[in-house]
């Protein structure tokens, strides 16, 4: 059975809820009536159960191990997604404070993160993108962070738009450095000692929808006032190691296998990040030897490893890629509903193979119709 | 392959996360790999995908049905459990009123809910049965609720104590309602337009952890302000058709299935609730049967149709009762941490058997032990 139903599944470009290694999706389905050894399923177990609290703990080391965390950060499973850490971010960090808060805007999340900031403090946009239509990140001389911020902001990979930074935007030291990784977490090796906090909601390159990682340094944990909502504040949750309330236990079990996934079957971040580069090098290629039937959107030096944004000569010809791009099970690849056009996502689980499918799609449809 | 796994599964009385029916679970494994037709796992798959907002439609007409839930009323799919409904409700209906919120508060659940409210406005404890260890649940004559509050609160089910309300609290026309029912949830037919609001984090009674359902009368989006956090404005997941953000994909998959599941499998909340006062009456039964051997905490009038609390004459017996219950199929009847005894939380999903099997093994536990 497991073969017919893999060959039913077409190469899938979605932007999130996004790609999972099959591996990991065949485990889920031979585990999911009946935990081995647990006498019950996964998702009808107590989160204080043992088994259910070492799974937690294992998903934790294994996110720790990848990235090289130290004790001196707490890692926490939340609920709400990237959305509610807009809020939950200056809530915590800015609320009753004096100070401002630093954002760089590169793209549509970014955005929406300023505006939830905007209802707790000041905040001040040290760099806009958006006169360029988001289409690159600042360098290090375009911008400046006051060194009494209350924290830097920044979305590191820019799912709609396709742009990612190449490496962390400058900073004082004295300002924590706060990063959206939701779209590109584990993508590469991060030296986290760098940040202050960095977060994924976890459907895009880390798990299933429900569940959202965050890494904080454990002296930020403090700032959060107790008046705040019980469930916004980050110190209960840390002091309850994610047990604060209920979490979500069936993401966070199926996060746990992605991460031993990137660890035992990739080898690590490393070796993670040279295929992301493959993957990406095959598209891009596709669209810089195109002689400009495809048009990239982003800036060649902040292209993002996950997601290929691109156009095609006009309307008509687009519709005709993503439909025969479909029947060639290449799937999910129109664009962001606010921007158009065509958009690849990559993430870690797409294997190299199907970006190559996709290369070669590209490359045999320019040519029929440029 | 599926009756030797369906053979290790013990009877499960976790008061939740909590048992499942069997043949949803068997349903999402089979699905699981790849839904059929969609050519990717749901795990993977854009929450704005048609076939996903089709899933999403389906779980919330099927909670409208069973609940006979008019047009008057939003249904919507959220994240954070009820530990965030407690901060919601006050956020949305009490912040920046010159009203109060009354509350009755029976039990541990009810307790948290009005730690949170507190933060955000004036609270108005209207009944408090915490004097009597939480046994029971008021009468109508025992309270009396200003005809201007904000709102009044109460939690349906306290699973921790295993009391339940009869039927609805007694409430001025001009004051709405608002119920946790996150334990009882679709456990039995109820009127909601005698409500405001109806709240349950599924994993108890409805489905997996990872969502909650909320369903509120439209008036009542109309209150919260727009300067709240984005993801606390019930307003915003409501105008989005709870696609505000990512919402919780699989666990509303689960959920649907359980719905479908209560529609077709059990015949609808009529037959569901039949059923459960059956399961209930076996086990207080045995309880009533044993000559003091066994003492229930809640009082008959208010005993939970959910959860059965009772002790044992001292804890060597007790630990010996859950060892034992455990060797012969019957596991997760410690009772919760914060009040210790034996609870045996007995799901719409816990089939009549298993409640039969408990009844007998204590009645036998009882002759050899009392």
């Amino acid at each position: 059975m497991t073969a017919t139903v893999t060959d039913q599944r077409a190469y899938n470009f979605s932007a999130g809820p996004a790609v999972l290694p099959v591996s990991v999706l065949e485990e889920v389905r031979d585990e999911l009536v009946c935990l081995p050894g647990a006498r019950s399923s996964l998702l009808e177990m107590s989160h204080r159960d043992k088994v259910f609290v070492d799974i937690l703990h294992d998903a934790e080391n294994s996110i720790r191990s990848l990235l090289n965390i130290s004790d001196d950060y707490s890692v926490l499973f939340l609920q709400g997604g990237a959305a509610l850490q807009f809020s939950m971010i200056p809530a915590n960090l800015l609320r009753g404070t004096e100070k401002s808060a630093a954002y760089i805007q590169t793209g549509t999340w970014g955005k929406k993160a300023i505006a939830e900031a905007k209802k707790e403090g000041a905040v001040n946009i040290v760099y806009d993108a958006a006169d360029s239509n988001f289409n690159h990140v600042p360098s290090a001389e375009d911008y400046s962070v006051p060194a009494d911020s209350a924290y830097l902001y920044y979305c590191n990979n820019e799912t709609i738009q396709g742009v990612q930074f190449p490496s962390e935007p400058v900073c004082p030291d004295s300002v924590p450095l706060i990063c959206d990784a939701s779209s590109d977490f584990m993508h590469r090796p991060l030296d986290i000692s760098k940040y202050g906090m960095v977060y994924a909601c976890a459907q895009k390159n880390a798990g299933p929808a429900g569940v959202t990682v965050v890494v904080i340094r454990k002296d930020l944990l403090e700032i959060g006032s107790a008046s705040l909502p019980g469930y916004l504040q980050y110190k209960n949750h840390a002091e309850a190691d994610s047990e604060w309330n209920t979490p979500p236990t069936f993401a966070i079990w199926v996060l746990g296998k992605v991460a031993r996934w990137l660890t035992n079957d990739i080898g690590g971040l490393e070796a993670m990040e040279k295929l992301n580069r493959e993957k990406a090098g095959l598209l891009y290629n596709a669209i810089d030897s195109s002689n400009g039937f495809y048009t990239g959107h982003a800036k060649p030096e902040c292209r993002s490893l996950m997601n290929a944004t691109f156009v095609l000569p006009n309307d008509d010809l687009q519709s005709k890629f993503l439909s025969e791009a479909a029947d060639n099970g290449l799937v999910a690849l129109k664009g962001h509903r606010s921007v158009g056009g065509i958009r690849a996502s990559i993430y870690n689980a797409m294997p190299k193979e199907g970006a190559q499918a996709l290369a070669d799609f590209m490359t045999a449809f320019a040519s029929k119709n440029g």
